[in-house]
């Protein structure tokens, strides 16, 4: 084993997940109940998120037993009856989520037992035909069914990565637990926890929202006041600056409803903190998203008052989430939708998001490399929008490189040795036409050991002048193919600027200006009730007035394939055109895998190419035709009146 | 033990920090070398820094041998000769923060040995006069030194955690290392890890940063290029709408370079991106922050050209930490400038953050919480900002509250009785005067519960005239004591026309505007180079030049305690006036514990009021006088002939 590999345990190819038998029975309240043992299935929620993510296989294993098994106290067995076959206690624990799961039942014959998930199933089979070489092994119970899994595994030639922090011992001895777990390790495994093993962002604390959220959720709490409760976010108008938007954050709300959870942490600081009575935050230690999810697909250009995401849960589910969903939604649309502009103004040219410094924090950084690469961008200067989003992401040298070397060709060719295909020289710390000299008569000195030069980096002055003066010298120098990048405060308005100029520039990095969206760097983005228990719900108050009712869009588009005109109406509405929006999770479950940050990227060029020339243009244009139902203004109607 | 309690490992009065033996021998490259030992470094600085902002007692246990201790191969001792007083074994790991704590030396004679921080140390007497019953214990070697001092802390009947993240273990045998933690967990230790002990938020990882960041970091490897670089935080013109700027996100800055490292799963990450030679990556394992940190405190006022923050070290780190450095810094500036106009704009009145969901993703949520706060604000809305960092957080009710009742007041009722000690009823659901006319109808009833009513909240509408004819409906119903709150887009610009309308309004919530200081999202601040290896830098780039040298602010007051002029000057130059910036890190150490946000607070008080009449106006004022001194323009001036 290489030093490289010792402790390397991101899951890639030849990597699967197992799941161990976390079923109801082995949760609190369950007949066999492992201590704690709740605790691992948001844990495993996010690593089987990271497995969904990369296409890697997962497994769960499940006790399905008769109910006359051998292994229950009344045959003479040491256990109670657990799990029997399609009883409640026998199914998965409800917040789990096993999308795209393989499920390997177990010991379904009366008289054979078995606590490896191998025993009598077809797993190892299964795991050979996927070419799977090692497992990430989490679940329920470490000295029983863990344990034994993985004496299987190993045996079987099968790596483990042995995941610490999402498994949980019955310990009927106190030290059955930490003995599992040693010999484990013994046996070769390899210890991991969320923080080695995944690259995934931490999961979003319960508590980052407001306060009014959880007092509130405190009086619902008393009243019992817990039926379904439907939400949805919107635009009420579009800024001025906007013919139209996209949108974009979806993928992190279902991660933040799919984690949702007060930890134990929380919990303590809770009742520290003063404000909230003890048996209040007790109630909260089995919060989880229950709910469903409809949403905009992301990367759909969409308008006012068309709902981007619908929540349908347990008033408190629906009502505590709605201040981390807008925070997350809202700066991705703003983004999404700026970078869009740019990506309409300067087809053909390369598209950099270099805004993590000026972003509003580390989130807002990776946020833009992420919804600006959906809306069009080629890439990000931002590392970790890689291995988080899978962004590609490009950078070379900045103005310190250069000042840091006595002379500017050096820096230049210390550079080129060191990263022989990542060629692109920054121009302007002195003088850009004589830094341009010096790159001509470096590349003849860098050609003979076979390097040549692939671009340059214009940062200061006037970019089309200095473009057309960089090219002319490139081009008598003989470095026709050596292209030309240019940044510095640029938005959608100084690439038209530099397209119209003519001016020879083959990409362009964008920071500032994209980061914040600084034309408008909010929207005017609401989450408001629109039913309860039933009850259609409106609010009246004057400017913010909601329309009342479960929506939908549905979209025509003209002969030509443009957006024609959009029509919101309540869901069932009979009406023609496309309906935009989609389920996404239904009763706190993914329906469908994470699509894959490329394909969202797709469906956003697709939706650009819709767009009618004079929404797609940066001057403001008349509204796009959003048409209210008749339905939703009777609606509206009849609340106002009632 | 309560089940509350069971899980609490949140430190508070009574808990101490005990560092066991994290000294150069017990490091890799050390004569005892601890497997992995110094991966604990930087977990332990995230601990010992909320033990110190918590203000809590830190103790660091060291060997302190004589060069013929008895444990000594040569004296027949079984260990190699290790940690002799003064030398550089003995020595703490480089990279350790110990600020404000207290050194236990041991084993100091040559006859005795101590693997327990207890053995013939007064580490018990001191826990004892400062009153501490419980210890967190993490450090080297879990085999010895830690289960030894753990052995005796529990004989002395002190409650022990143990920091499951922050020990490593010497295993002569392999199962040494888990026996031990069995044997500590069996004597009734509670496990925990950062995750469970601190609420403070996780370290920014180091490839939160541009590529081009890493790029050069690799040519600088390639060439050796280490020397020590300058480089100076400053903002090159302020917006257009602000005649004064505040320093703000120094302490992020500071735990940022305190934990910054390329942990085991990035540097894996790196050499599977494809992106970066695996040698290159090696070379990051020891990458840390070694530097030193000027700074101006947070709060003060400053200006255009003026240093916020200088780093001063080896040109890698100085160069790595731009983008996170900019990011932390723009953000919590632009917050706290925005916040400060409008605590000059609204004397006397409450000023509330209801920025979270309209912030640019989490952690700007959470930084205009401090921001705001910081600048003057009374609290905040967002509840995370209580843990983190101290912020007084308020709340109540949305408008969905009242929708999930069929009636207004009924909600307003069971409000007042799950929560009687925070009535602020919000009135503009359906109607604000109507609403008004229900809660003094209710007050009676409430009042015969002992419940009285302390606020309402206007929403929308026009909140002046609202405000008096709301005012004049609670005064008449006997209601003068219930305060009257307002939100809705408010500004400073709202908030001095309100005023001006002598609205009687008692207090705002603030959101959007000051989440995204609306007027001015960005601002023109850079990081640059000023000094590498010696010898003063200037770039030239046209319209982006900067000042060379290591710079010091001078601030003159007038006689009435106003601030006169500032000027901009080389470090040492014997200028009159008060030198703003402070000294925080030296050799990537703290120089002091964090100063409380509280603190702080008082602090930009006292600066605001120092502001000339003009500058405290919201109408832009005449630029307050910087002069640039003498000795940077003839710096600037040699540099650029040369």
């Amino acid at each position: 084993m290489t030093t490289a590999g010792a402790h390397d345990c991101i899951p890639g190819q030849g990597d699967a997940l197992l799941i161990v038998d976390v079923q109801n029975d082995f949760l609190p309240g369950g007949s066999l109940a492992v201590p704690q043992g709740d605790d691992v299935v948001p844990i495993l929620n996010r690593y089987s998120s990271t497995f969904r993510t990369r296409h890697l296989p997962i497994f769960a294993s499940r006790d399905w037993h008769p109910s006359n098994h051998c292994s229950f106290t009344e045959q003479n067995g040491p256990w109670p009856p657990h799990c029997v076959a399609e009883t409640h206690g026998a199914r998965f624990a409800s917040g789990l989520n096993l999308t795209d799961a393989t499920v390997i039942s177990k010991a379904t014959e009366p008289e054979s037992d078995a606590y490896s998930a191998f025993e009598n199933t077809d797993l190892d089979q299964r795991l050979k035909q996927a070419k799977v070489k090692r497992l990430f092994v989490g679940g329920l119970a470490t000295d029983y069914c863990v344990l034994n899994s993985v004496r299987d595994a190993v045996r079987l030639n099968y790596s483990v990565v042995l995941l610490e922090d999402a498994i949980r011992a019955v310990s009927v001895q106190p030290e059955d637990g930490p003995r599992a777990i040693e010999e484990m390790l013994n046996l070769g495994c390899q210890p991991a926890n969320v923080e080695s093993v995944g690259l995934s962002s931490s999961p979003t604390p319960a508590t980052l929202t407001d306060l009014y959220q959880l007092a509130m959720l405190k009086s619902y709490h008393d009243q019992g006041m817990n039926q379904t409760a439907v939400f949805e976010f919107y635009i009420r108008n579009l800024p001025d600056q906007r013919n139209f938007l996209m949108a974009a954050g979806l993928e992190q709300v279902l991660e933040y409803l799919e984690s949702l959870q007060f930890t134990q942490q929380e919990r303590d600081w809770m009742k520290h903190s003063g404000i909230f009575p003890a048996d209040f935050v007790d109630s909260l230690k089995d919060f989880r998203f229950t709910g469903d999810v409809d949403a905009l697909p992301e990367g759909t250009i969409f308008f006012s008052n068309e709902p981007v995401v619908r929540i349908t849960a347990p008033l408190p589910q629906a009502q505590l989430a709605e201040s981390r969903i807008i925070n997350i939604l809202q700066m991705q649309i703003l983004t999404a939708s700026k970078a869009a502009r740019m990506v309409l103004t300067a087809p053909g040219k390369t598209l950099l998001d270099f805004g993590l410094r000026r972003a509003h924090g580390s989130e807002a950084g990776l946020f833009v490399a992420r919804a600006s690469y959906l809306a069009g961008f080629n890439g990000s200067a931002t590392v970790s929008a890689k291995p988080l989003y899978g962004v590609p992401v490009f950078g070379t040298m900045a103005h310190s490189y250069i000042q840091a070397h006595s002379e500017e060709s050096d820096a230049f060719k210390n550079f080129a040795h060191s990263w022989p295909d990542n060629t692109i020289f920054l121009l302007d710390t002195y003088d850009t036409l004589q830094a341009a000299h010096k790159v001509v008569a470096l590349a003849r000195d860098l050609k003979k050991e076979g390097i040549s030069i692939h671009g340059v980096r214009l940062d200061s002055g006037d970019l089309a002048q200095l473009a057309k003066e960089v090219r002319s010298i490139l081009d008598k120098g003989g470095l026709k193919n050596t292209r030309i990048f240019a940044s510095g405060n640029l938005d959608e308005y100084a690439l038209e600027q530099l397209i119209a100029q003519q001016a020879p520039i083959d990409g362009f990095g964008i920071g500032t200006r994209l980061a914040v969206s600084e034309d408008a760097p909010t929207l005017e983005c609401v989450y408001k009730m629109q039913e309860y228990d039933g009850r259609p719900q409106r609010k009246r108050s004057e400017g913010k007035s909601t329309w009342p009712g479960k929506k939908q869009v549905f979209r025509t588009l003209d002969a030509k394939g443009k957006m024609q005109e959009d029509h919101l109406a309540i869901e069932d509405e009979p009406l023609s055109g496309e309906p935009l929006m989609k389920p996404y999770m239904c009763q706190g479950k993914r329906l469908n895998p994470p699509v894959p940050l490329e394909q969202l990227h797709k469906h956003a060029a697709r939706q650009l190419d819709q767009l009618p020339k004079s929404l797609s243009s940066l001057k403001p244009a008349p509204a796009y035709p959003v048409h209210i139902s008749q339905k939703i203004r009777e609606l509206a109607d009849h609340l106002d009146k009632s």
